[in-house]
């Protein structure tokens, strides 16, 4: 059926919804109050093209997934919904002909020495919506800045006179083979990084032999991304985040399953977002800069407007289960498949513990890159208290730990401390964002340069050369 | 009487002072002595128009409370007084320029996201002495710091897995309930903030179901502010600063229970003025600006002109009996009311073991915000070391604390430790004198969703959930 | 005799050199090798005028004390001398011009409010090399910041309940009475800050009932400053650079003892000069500043000029005997005096120690204000390491301590670790730049208020209510 | 044979490789797989000019030992071969203008008061290039910057009442006398500094007295240097990269034996070479300059340029054996020399035991001047770690340490704690580069005086009179 943009336009409240995508329409009424995102994103669509805003964050094909056939209502005349909002008529922002500008300037990505390089240029290249987003943390940002800053309270104590002139960096995750302990952690909304979002990281992880793990949401499917990979044997980890709903969070799991996904880590530190003001705060700012800092016009200052919080992130707010438990979830989950089971998020040694206690086959140590809890413990500190306090938990599981690593001798410290290997999220995201495909393959041979450099000056040829003997804890510095 | 402005002028000395307030003209030399801010800074006034000066400070009703009828001289013709001090008279100073022009620059209220978004704006529509006022410090404004930065010597061991989605963060303090354990402190001058003053706080406080704290000189009198409850079941608490003379204090004491007051925190910390240089420095500094920057002039450098050190805190310095005593002071209190008994202003672990002893009902661990003693210690690590050495005394009392408290993860840290409720000053000042009572509801609205979203994240649904094992103190880290 | 200008400038070598000071003229040849600061800074006048540069150093009655009548050569002719280095004549440079426009527009001394005020005043209005001399500390400056630093990392635990009205400060140094726990340290060269050098220290202090500590090479001689006393009651102390010839220094003992000194503070931490590279370098600075950038004349770079390294301290290095021992030094010292001994200039408990077993009647605590050895720690450090370790030392001898004290906080958490009083010397010298008399007397009275204020708010009324209990070191801060 | 610069442009390739030095032509075809800083830095001058890079690198003679007489195909015409690429003709490049500038600006050396003012000069009148390689470290600097502050947090506990007017800074380091307890450590790349290299130091060292250790891949041959010692006597050491061919190390360390080098180093600490990222920026921030700051061309940027990454240091990496053991390479250097052998490169206590047990004469604690893993901890740090633990060591052999040390006081610390002597590297590299000879027997000089002037301060009149109890590391300092 070919519509009219008259007539979509006439269906912009709540009670009749219409959005225009790729110059379909859809009727997506009843799907407003399941929308993860929350309704007031979808609204401020209501009867217009929302191709845009749609295209920057979910796969085309999650409207053939969740929205059923007779909502699907038709085409739309080109002509007629061109002007109302397709990209090549937006005004350019000043933050858009800023993007552009850098992008013709950035360097070439042979000069790119370090994971620092190339977040220089990503933070230079990427809109500021995006970069807000990728950088942002709980509150005041102490518990991401301390996630890069504890890793230089670790210093090392390389062994001298052992031969390292073969050395091997390889290690497994879970039973699989992986050419470095690193792999590639979910950090969310890939698309703002590169149109090919998150299918980038498939490409590159299977050049370079490392594991990517995938997200609930991701930018394209769960099914696109695996096909993405290079062979059938390519691994990829499911992130779970478990919805409320036992039988859609099952068939979810079963679906992943099924597409080859060899392991889930079930996410268990964001029942609630945590509080991101930078990006809360990037349209205000963004706002402020097209009005050339001219002021606001006046308002009764003493009522409040009635606040629309939220940031790119509030718009992506997951439907995730805050009521999961040790004693419901983990047994709940462990029956409907047969994936090994890894507890992602776990922030202290009393819980790592009671992982160990339910069986399940592997911990992240991780406070959600920071962006959770404020003041929640960098995951290298609970790492060394865990090895101090509990060293027989490293026996019955795996243990993993991201955020806040950014070189190899961040990886090389963890694994001292018995990690199997570490994840890296927002890293990768950057190296998307400055050059795609290139870049992420880029930042692997970099970290794998900088592991086996750093592995050779300690004194180890293999990994499981790397002990907990070699660091030491230090009072006395904090990288500033 | 009808007085005429020429023969008010003639009172000008310490012999014989009038002054005219709103029109109206007051004989106050007897009352000279007993001024608690001091002699000097109502004789600047003699036989002039005190209305602005007055007004900042105090409630109209205090006249009529503390001056006997036959000192109420009469009224002063209008034409004749208002050239002499009238507010739309006065030439504006550089400073009240530059104040109009922030006021008309602020931000909308809902692009508050934090109290410190909050103190931001009101930095800037504050005139320059009330700023000094609130902000100062007692000497190197050491402790003053320290209260906001001790906070972040505390991290989070977060629990996951535990069932939160319905969370509640209300408790009672004293019995009384509250909807998140935050009371608002008294920080004095209120209507330096704005020209409701206390009032606000009030109101603020029964729209959010919190409880206000009500100093002993407050911006309106203890009845007006009672009266601008929502309910008479609001809950009021005094603050006292004991005057030398029993009866005097008993008199003001037994007012404030029949007022409807619930509850007497007396001031301990404060037997005298800290030493706030900021507070002092604020007029010279405006008079500097005024100059331009012209040198003062010329002086004979050897002599020292007598200073007349001060400041606004000074004009307000309390008649605090300087000799209490534990074994005196408290069963005295005891005897002349009913309402608990809570001693504010406890700065270690030996005197909050002997507050214990002498039964009171609770104690405020306090610096006073950092502007008495300075190197007194942040109340936050008192409490930590009183968890530590004397975990009892939580058991026989109920234990508050004050000073640096900034966002919804301090309230919870306090609150692990063992804290009932935490007392917040400035903030509200800030709030009040960024949007007023809209303000002052929106910072309680923002610390409700930060305790909120706080608790969630660290597993725990009720107050009662949040426990010692939660934070850990650590070596590694000072909010720069 | 009368002498021409063309006479004695033919005396202009080591063999043959005559002085001109205040138009009398005196041969020194044979004084050369004797003079404490050395040859090179005399010969530097040889045959001309040096009465600038000897009166910023020393009093008069120097000439006639260490010189015998015979070299008083006689008085040389008005007209003939002044051109050849009358200060009148002198081209300004620019840090004089510098000078007088700071010192005319220097703020009244009625807004001083702390010690950090006058300091900066000073700052402004010194010469530059004056600053220099007395801001210098030995190569980095590392003790010198550290002693300041390292009072913040003591905290109060404040008492509260305690009876405060009256509050007094006084307390005993050696049996002498003293209104302040505060004695004037020697800073050397107080002439360099005002005329009235030393006396002026000499009657402020009786003025306010405090103690002055003389060094041994004062700007003026030590029977002036005994004359300059308010009454022959007001006590003075010696600081004793002991001479190499213990004959030299008996005399010079017994002297100060016959004019009425109380006590000997002998040094013991400057056997040799430090390296004061700040002192060392301010003539270069002048000298460049003059040049106004211009590079200087080409020179043989790989040649060495053959440095006169030196600086204002050098030109005053002391005959210090460098082989003092606690076997000898304090034993033939008690033979020759009957005044106390104190030793001034202990680092270590280890030698506190030794002090008491030598049986002194008191130490000094001190690193010489951060003027010798860098790395030596700062006196708030020792004397708290001497309080744990040793705390008996404190019954058989008075504990001082001096370096970095700016507040009346600093003074009392000395105090209550146990010393008697402590020294200030910079904070002196800058008040006495600043305002001179006047200055030295308002930094006298704004420690006595701070001091009084602090002891009120820790719960003390007097010095003996100060104790080890109200401090604790803690790890959390450091003054920036 | 004369050969044309034509006919040697046609040998540019890695088949047939001939170089212009001196012009004179080499064949390098067959040295090219040999050529220690890699293939690839030959090349580039392939059938060119290479005169000015080899210069900075090599001594002339290692052509003659290194390349057999057939491959010295002759010499070339004069006129042609002047404008391939004498310096005469090359454009300068802003930064050789910047150098020529600075260096008519520098200050005279005898204004250099210490090491740091000294290193100030070098840094301006030092070639980009040649700076960043003399100050880089690996990855982020942390080793490299904490070298330095280490030091600062071990304060001393000085003595006092010692005599200490004859004081003997000299000491021994494997027998051989120096006159203070330093020796010159071997930076590399001497030439880059002063066209003399390394010969100024061995100059320097005989002059004063102290004694130089010389590297593997020295400016001028060990015969050269050998040769410009001042006397047959003055002590050289060898500091060894050990050759994979145990043939080649072999007769590499007898010859050096022969020329009477009076100890082997063995280099432990490098097999393979740190990650110097400023090092390999310098070129392409030269570029840039060059370019004034105009984009660099557009490029594919999705596509990996094939970067060559290298730096100066990566031109220089050494032929370093990375299989080197305790077990084997130890006995093999006893066995083929009766020199001393120390191990340099010890980066923890359990190596130094180890050292101990293989019954090496000494040990340098070094983590190669933070140039290699980051992290490694600083020297001073390790050595304070085997005083605590492991005091017997230093009764089996000596220890030294180097990096960070910058003043006398660094030195003195070290030697309280046990080392016998200290390396300096850089600060000498810098003298050389500032003032040439002149400026290395300055900064040498400096030292003395600075320990000297130390060592009485601290008490100590012999090296001997240094001991543990005099330094304390304390938690209270980094130098900022």
């Amino acid at each position: 059926m070919a519509l009219t943009i008259e007539q979509v336009a006439q269906h912009n409240t709540q009670s009749s919804c219409w959005l225009i995508v790729k110059r379909r329409v859809y009727d997506v009424t009843s799907f407003l109050a399941e929308h993860p995102g929350g309704t007031k994103v979808i609204l401020q669509f209501a009867g217009k093209d929302a191709t845009t805003a749609y295209e920057s964050i979910h796969p085309l094909s999650f409207l053939d997934e969740y929205l059923s056939k007779d909502k699907h209502l038709g085409s739309i005349d080109l002509d007629d919904s061109a002007p109302a909002g397709a990209d090549g008529q937006v005004k350019k922002t000043k933050d858009m002909r800023r993007v552009e500008l850098e992008r013709k300037r950035k360097p070439p990505i042979n000069r790119m020495l370090s994971s620092a390089d190339i977040e220089d240029v990503a933070m230079r290249v990427l809109p500021r919506k995006a970069r807000s987003y990728y950088a942002s943390g709980g509150d005041d940002g102490i518990s991401l800045r301390e996630n890069v800053r504890a890793f230089s309270r670790f210093f090392f104590k390389p062994r001298v006179l052992r031969k390292v002139s073969q050395c091997d960096p390889s290690t497994t995750i879970l039973g699989h083979k992986t050419s470095i302990p690193v792999y590639i952690s979910f950090a969310g909304l890939a698309k703002l990084a590169h149109p090919n979002g998150d299918l980038n990281f498939t490409r590159s992880a299977g050049q370079t032999g490392i594991i990517q793990m995938v997200g609930t949401n991701p930018s394209f499917s769960h099914a696109e991304i695996a096909a993405a990979r290079l062979t059938p044997q390519q691994p990829l980890f499911l992130q779970l985040y478990k919805n409320p709903d036992n039988e859609i969070a099952k068939r979810f799991v079963q679906r992943a399953e099924q597409l080859g996904y060899k392991a889930i880590f079930l996410t268990v530190d964001a029942p609630v977002l945590g509080n991101r003001e930078t990006d809360i705060k990037a349209p205000f700012e963004e706002e402020d800069e097209e009005r050339e800092g001219e002021p606001l016009p006046p308002q009764d200052e003493e009522v409040e407007a009635g606040g629309s919080e939220g940031g790119v992130a509030s718009a992506f707010s997951k439907q995730d289960d805050a009521d999961k438990t040790w004693e419901e979830t983990i047994p709940w989950l462990r029956s409907i498949t047969k994936l090994p089971i890894v507890v992602k998020g776990i922030q202290c040694v009393e819980d790592a513990v009671l992982a160990a206690e339910a069986g399940v086959d592997g911990i992240v140590l991780s406070n959600h890159g920071g962006r959770q809890l404020d003041y929640a413990p960098p995951s290298i500190e609970t790492l060394h208290q865990l090895r101090l306090r509990h060293p027989e938990v490293f026996e019955k599981l795996e243990v993993f730990i991201d955020g806040g690593v950014r070189r190899g001798t961040d990886v090389l410290k963890a694994l001292c401390l018995g990690a199997k290997a570490v994840g890296m999220g927002r890293p990768f995201n950057y190296a998307n964002s400055a050059y795609g495909e290139a870049g992420v393959v880029k930042l692997i041979r970099i970290m794998e340069r900088e592991i086996v450099t750093g592995m050779r000056l300690l004194g180890a040829a293999r990994v499981s050369d790397l002990t907990p003997e070699m660091v030491m804890r230090v009072d006395f510095y904090s990288k500033l």
